[in-house]
């Protein structure tokens, strides 16, 4: 199963990219809190499609109808549930009997027997990511009262790392049909230290149990990551000294978590996002029905790089597990 | 919260290094299962301590002690606790005050207000995966009646990839006081398609979840992982055809999962192992009661790689995931 | 935390008495069924109000709107979200500073801090069964492809048992400015052996569990239930005997559960209903922004006796609790 | 499945009644506990066989072995697990074949396939409560610290109410070969307000699903329980009043809970124990091996009534659902 998230703040998504909307439900958000909706509005525009040439040019408004959990504003403590409707569908051109590669199409007619609902990949679509991003703000929004910010950043696209190349090479790969994708890296600062805790409740098993629900992650590493493998423990190891009457960390290899639990380091991720399976190359496909080999070119609107607009959805999925991870620090 | 593990097969870890024993409770294993003792202690005896150069000399047998769930050696259905004795314990060169750089001490001394049992590491020891090799051992026989196998091997230590010349880089490590880590690589085969689920129940949220738990990893990826940052779409996407009436995938980038959810071919994942914390070289760490700065070589016993004997205990907690997956699999 | 419920059939609710809607998400509903609306239509139908003079006279249509999870009125196997609109909202006479006795007034106060929104009871109301009998009625129609039937009957309101002397005294209550509860029994009949387990996740754990989150439900028995304290064991056993090749059971005083497992028989379950709290009849309250004593009668639009309207939710609880535990039945 | 409950303090119990030994794991203890062992010992005497008369004659000094989690008497944090050893053991009359009356031997054998092991009803025993009351003591122990208290009294056995009665209907009982059960009530003093949770997370729901797990509790009520259903609203409600700068209820029919969240005032709650199914007198049973009828008389050393040793298993039922609700209390 698949769509419940959290122990101390439950998160539960929903809907399809070609239905009538997406939406999520927060249960345990703390009452008294008063939204602030400009900030929830920019974190999900810098999401939102249709808005750059290097993005799709599906046009979506992504504002956020709250249904419960709210009254003039402030949160009641009761679980909070919005949607964001779907206004700029277009499934005109969808056959769902190709199955598309690097798709779920494959996948999801196995699991669900063809009843999946497809169109603009249904369930599966990054589309989903929307409300993740509005349930990231508020996260946001709670944690910046406790003096923890999230920032990810672009660390390549292809094999560019400057921000002018990136927008080359993305509009380049767009020219040619293809697809590109890339690394991010998300850095969370003022974490408490004892968040986390050991073997299956830790640090990393939460957050990256969180990020690879994302479509389109297939890595994950934290502080030094694969490059430890690379290192002697002498150079890994983090070591300490006092500094001022505090203990002090002289390096940051394991990106702020050891034994699963947070050092009162930064947390860092990388996050390997694949390029879009979306193109309009032609590649090997199969119509399912027909059981026959055919040549598909994925017409319709699609991002040639998901990598910018993953930003904020890599920063909502770290601030919900940064956020669970907080509220489930007993106070003794 | 730490020590539970899966939805259709729950396990539960405990114990502490220098404790008298670690053990692991299984529920939701088959009734009428004979257990395969001979393959649980051969499985045991890979990662067991005591038996190479290149290993730690702490001895342990590493029998496990069955308590529940077996009635003449098949299972019951009741829930299976197993220990698994501490034998070779020497707390005489600890020191609770020194937090050893790389460890968890300074992480469980605010966890645990200073409670913590960290001799040997205690519960953070890298000797509760003794009770995870026992389950992943029963895992895998059940596995293997479906067919479904999974296999481990080192990709890298440092920087060599031959097996002669990682033996050879361990033991000049050792030699210099030092330690190494490295790369491993697992691939599960004879997966069933439609496993796992969209979003926060996807094979690799569950899967990664499970292996960022095991002490000293970093990094996790799957299929192409940090290299499809790297290549087009047109490159990284699994093209399809249909080949003597089965649709078959071309490539396997996406490491046999897809939209979270298995598409039949081999799920392959790699793994970054961190060089073991424990070194001679003196490294700069912290005395918390005196608060002073102190140089510490950390003595005692200790692997100069961890990487080989943590083969079967990636194999463990892949088999653990890919059983709870399969029993999540509705049959209607 | 309280919105989810269920283990393979998940369901998390939402919305308040006087907001924009009430609704639910199911996560785990199989794909490929065809929703039997008409049926769904008439068990909402059965549980809402305005329709009866033994009834609140607030009117609402409690017509389910599906958002996600159906493609042409088949179930996909996304999870499946549903708003119920509320339509005859009337919060003119709410005073959120009067705490109401019997109601979660002063427990919501201290929970939420004063933010809690309580026009009409808000999340605490039970408008909050609409969606549950939606989702109920979607169990049974799963259920009854197995040949599994739920049905909920009155044992007795206030000191009545007959159908026509319940009316009365509920018509006579009514004009006293007073109101009553009773007693509902719940059978389900065609019950596989072997759901549920034994301690934790016994059967009587997980229906008692749901059926104590229905407000004004404060008694829950099974079988013979407080019955069998006054009986001996030779009278409270349920001997059995062959018949036909088979194993009957002569007496079901144990409701069908035995060990917290089911032994094919009915699974019996009476619900004790308080009497709903909300009465013209002046009762002791207090205004808590003003910390005085008040007098306060109820006004507003609501039910003498919530019994009738009860019945279907019983069912609706009834019939996911059955649902869950039969789709977590493992098929070997 | 069955052996996990809690999400602040979770627990798993295992072990069979003629196994090795019985026990449990408890996750969530806070580090730096002195376990006060002469209570903890106490507790689990009040529990144990072999003491009186009118209970089994089973011997077993049921003292507790800590495996884990604690250092020279002080928890660390790590999950702790305590085992209790079975001395005296005997299985010499055991009849795998034979399915006792009112014992879930027909359904164990239906969940398990036959693999069950029944002997002295196994995972299915009452002696499964011995590692329950250990985990409840030093819940009590922590609770005590916030002035929060828990006690348990025998309202009936069979007919009688008064202590020297009960003696004598239990001894009597005895001697025809026969047995019976009885109704404790449980009160828990000194709750904050505002533990638990409205609907799936109330607090009869977290108490219940607990008690019911019990073997033999057949029927759970809180405050006025089945009596509410005889009274009218303005009876049966709670009034309030302001009395020297706080407000108190007037009674207390609600048990201590209002939309499933606690009051302040005492937890109140009754439990229908039903009749100890083996008893001497010849019942209808059956041989499932030879699918025949039989006439059964349970030897073997068992309780004419379990009422009184069940005492400081509902306590600690109760006093680890108030401790994992407690935790669940987030402090803003």
């Amino acid at each position: 199963m698949s769509n419940v998230f959290g122990e101390n703040i439950k998160i539960s998504i929903f809907g399809e990219s070609h239905g009538e909307a997406v939406g999520i439900i927060m249960d345990g958000v703390p009452a008294g809190l008063t939204l602030d909706m400009d900030f929830i509005k920019s974190e999900m525009k810098r999401r939102a499609p249709g808005q750059s040439p290097l993005a799709t040019s599906r046009r979506e408004k992504d504002e956020p109808h709250i249904i419960s959990g709210i009254l003039e504003g402030v949160t009641t403590g009761a679980p909070l549930c919005a949607l964001i409707y779907n206004e700029n569908v277009n499934s005109g051109d969808y056959n769902p009997d190709l199955l598309r590669p690097g798709h779920a199409d494959f996948t999801a007619f196995h699991k669900f027997k063809g009843y999946a609902n497809m169109r603009g990949s249904g369930y599966f679509s990054g589309r989903l990511t929307a409300p993740l991003v509005f349930a990231g703000a508020l996260a946001k929004q709670i944690l910046k009262e406790k003096d923890i910010y999230i920032e990810a950043k672009i660390i390549s696209v292809y094999d560019k790392t400057e921000e002018a190349e990136i927008a080359d090479v993305i509009l380049e790969t767009k020219a040619e049909g293809d697809s590109v994708g890339g690394i991010i890296e998300c850095v969370a600062t003022g974490i408490p230290k004892g968040l986390g805790s050991p073997f299956f409740g830790s640090c990393e098993s939460v957050i990256s149990s969180m990020l690879f629900s994302i479509p389109a992650v297939k890595g994950v590493e934290f502080g030094g990551g694969f490059g430890l493998a690379y290192l002697k423990g002498s150079e890994a190891n983090d070591q300490m000294q006092v500094e001022n009457g505090e203990i002090m960390h002289i390096s940051n290899n394991n990106g702020g978590i050891l034994g699963g639990i947070t050092n009162g380091e930064p947390i860092v991720v990388r996050v390997a996002i694949k390029p879009t399976p979306s193109i309009a190359k032609e590649q090997k496909a199969v119509n399912i029905k027909e059981m026959t080999n055919v040549e598909i070119s994925t017409g319709g609107r699609h991002d040639p790089c998901i990598v910018p607009r993953a930003l904020p959805v890599i920063e909502a999925a770290m601030a919900l597990c940064i956020l669970d991870l907080e509220r489930g620090k007993f106070e003794e």
